[in-house]
């Protein structure tokens, strides 16, 4: 017998069908290889080759020139932008349709100067100059008011859309504030609205308490498989007190950060064999109108099942694996 | 350089990112192969082999007796359902968090009797018995006063979800009305409440005099390639005049469908090389609020490309490939 529930995710308000007696079946599951195979003589992203990855925007470095060897983390414009700074700002109407220059910016943080080495096999400190970079970035493209809103991704391994073996994460800078992180926004202004409360804060409270999603824990930093997830293995980052910008943290929490993200990426990587996955950092918009009822987190979606019909007809995902599940299966791992 | 444009969907409002000078990355591609390759031997829904599919709720046949060989279409329960007519209608709170049981029907119509034969092959006629057993069941399923809405959607190969080669599509009924159908709603009703007028039906004037998204076209039916459309190729078939509702489309109306369906699908099929593809009915909720600003249509989303953090990060999808050059291609194919 098949025994499904609906859950609501508390800050969208969006369902999702946790299928509580789901058994494992084949084609469910994402067949395609991991890597892709890149020839590591032809890759932009390797120290040596910093004049096909373009002109550096930010690096971390122990010293040297710019754009010559000797960084740990490097940032980059992307060459085949999805965003473009040269964009205008008008908006074009014709009857019902409205569009605009894909006005923005879309930057790639080349994680490592060494070809096969994964983000989640990162020493801490090494992973931290990673966040470091996310966050000087973020504070640099704040400051163009063409921009409405930023979201930080990674897609590690060919199911979870990388084009690059080369560890790699990307920022891109809305002319909007996009629709993933606009359904949070409004969701968490309603809670803010209603209660007086941000709405991140409430439920991290409630899972600090309840134990039975947290995956991991720091002073600073709690993650949890949420409650409403979208995938299997779904987790997010959540700092522990009230922070509405990934821009703003301090070193401290960035060290914090760094030492969960390792840790929980470790705990997914063993239970689900070395799976593609993407993450997704959430800052608040810049205007900071969002700000009291908005908090910083980060996702890691693994990405090994499909979407059917199912999804793109209802927009209510099935997730064959509760939270509560893959909460036990990635506590259990042992790590170190 | 790469010129990009965020277009708005006028339906929900939802932006994409449409790469107007995309060149074809083989990395942006699905590998996967179409097939699944099941043993004919072990396929329930073969000929022969009722009792495995479970028993019929509706079936087209020249005669003979419920549950055995003779029909053209068959719908059966399925056996893994996502939502069951036992569920309760509670809702249960606890904290910031709600769920309730995955309370509504799943169903599986069942396209052909023979194994080895896509939806897209079916002669008009026989594909006009799918859309009927689609709109008869949906009025059956209306009768259930615990149902929201209701959502058709079919699976064709192994990246678009399908776990069986066997061609069928699905009915899932909602206690709620799901995501993706009530932003639509929701946007159709807005733009209702604006300007008096039903959305979709200024959308398919708009086309129909514009011509650049144009598929094909009968007397009652058009198909374009969306403005907005979240992947290559994507095509919707919309009804010339306001019609709410599926299940009350009149039996020439199913007709022009079969036909126009056949001949986007075969254009589809021949411009992609048989790709996967996802199909997606969607049709007024139950209660009638909406039938002023809605208007029932079939999305055909071609699953050729994956999803990166990109899209999970910030809900605007890339699509590689212009709506106005999808239309322009399936227009160019010789059919027949």
């Amino acid at each position: 017998m098949v025994t499904t529930e609906l859950r609501r995710d508390p800050i969208t308000g969006r369902s999702v069908l946790i299928d509580l007696t789901a058994q494992p079946h084949p084609h469910d599951f994402v067949l395609e290889p991991v890597r892709l195979d890149d020839a590591p003589a032809e890759c932009p992203f390797c120290e040596g080759r910093e004049a096909d990855a373009g002109p550096e925007l930010l690096a971390w470095r122990e010293g040297g020139p710019a754009n010559t060897p000797g960084w740990s983390v490097r940032v980059v414009a992307n060459r085949r932008p999805m965003l473009r700074i040269e964009g205008g700002q008008d908006r074009r109407v014709e009857g019902v349709f409205e569009s605009r220059d894909g006005l923005g910016a879309h930057e790639v943080v080349i994680e490592t100067p060494m070809h096969d080495q994964a983000v989640h096999r990162l020493d801490a400190d090494r992973l931290w100059r990673v966040l470091w970079a996310w966050r000087t970035r973020l504070q640099d493209l704040k400051r163009d008011a063409r921009f409405a809103a930023a979201v930080v991704f990674k897609n590690h391994g060919r199911a979870a859309g990388a084009r690059l073996d080369h560890s790699h994460s990307q920022i891109a800078a809305y002319p909007i504030v996009p629709a993933a992180l606009d359904e949070k926004v409004r969701g968490a202004g309603e809670h803010y609205g209603r209660t007086g409360r941000c709405v991140f804060c409430d439920l991290t409270a409630q899972e600090l308490t309840d134990g039975r999603r947290t995956v991991s824990d720091t002073l600073s930093i709690i993650a949890i498989a949420p409650f409403a997830s979208r995938v299997p293995f779904e987790a997010w980052l959540l700092p522990r007190d009230h922070a509405p910008r990934f821009e703003e943290v301090s070193d401290a929490t960035l060290e914090a950060m760094a030492v969960i993200l390792k840790d929980v990426m470790a705990r997914v990587d063993w239970a689900l064999e070395r799976p593609a996955y993407n993450l997704v950092l959430h800052t608040a918009p810049f205007s900071g109108d969002a700000d009291a009822g908005f908090h910083w987190h980060l996702e890691i979606i693994p990405r090994v099942t499909r979407w059917s019909g199912l999804e793109w007809g209802s927009g209510v995902p099935r997730n064959p694996v509760s939270p509560e599940e893959a909460a036990r299966a990635l506590r259990a791992v042992a790590i170190g």
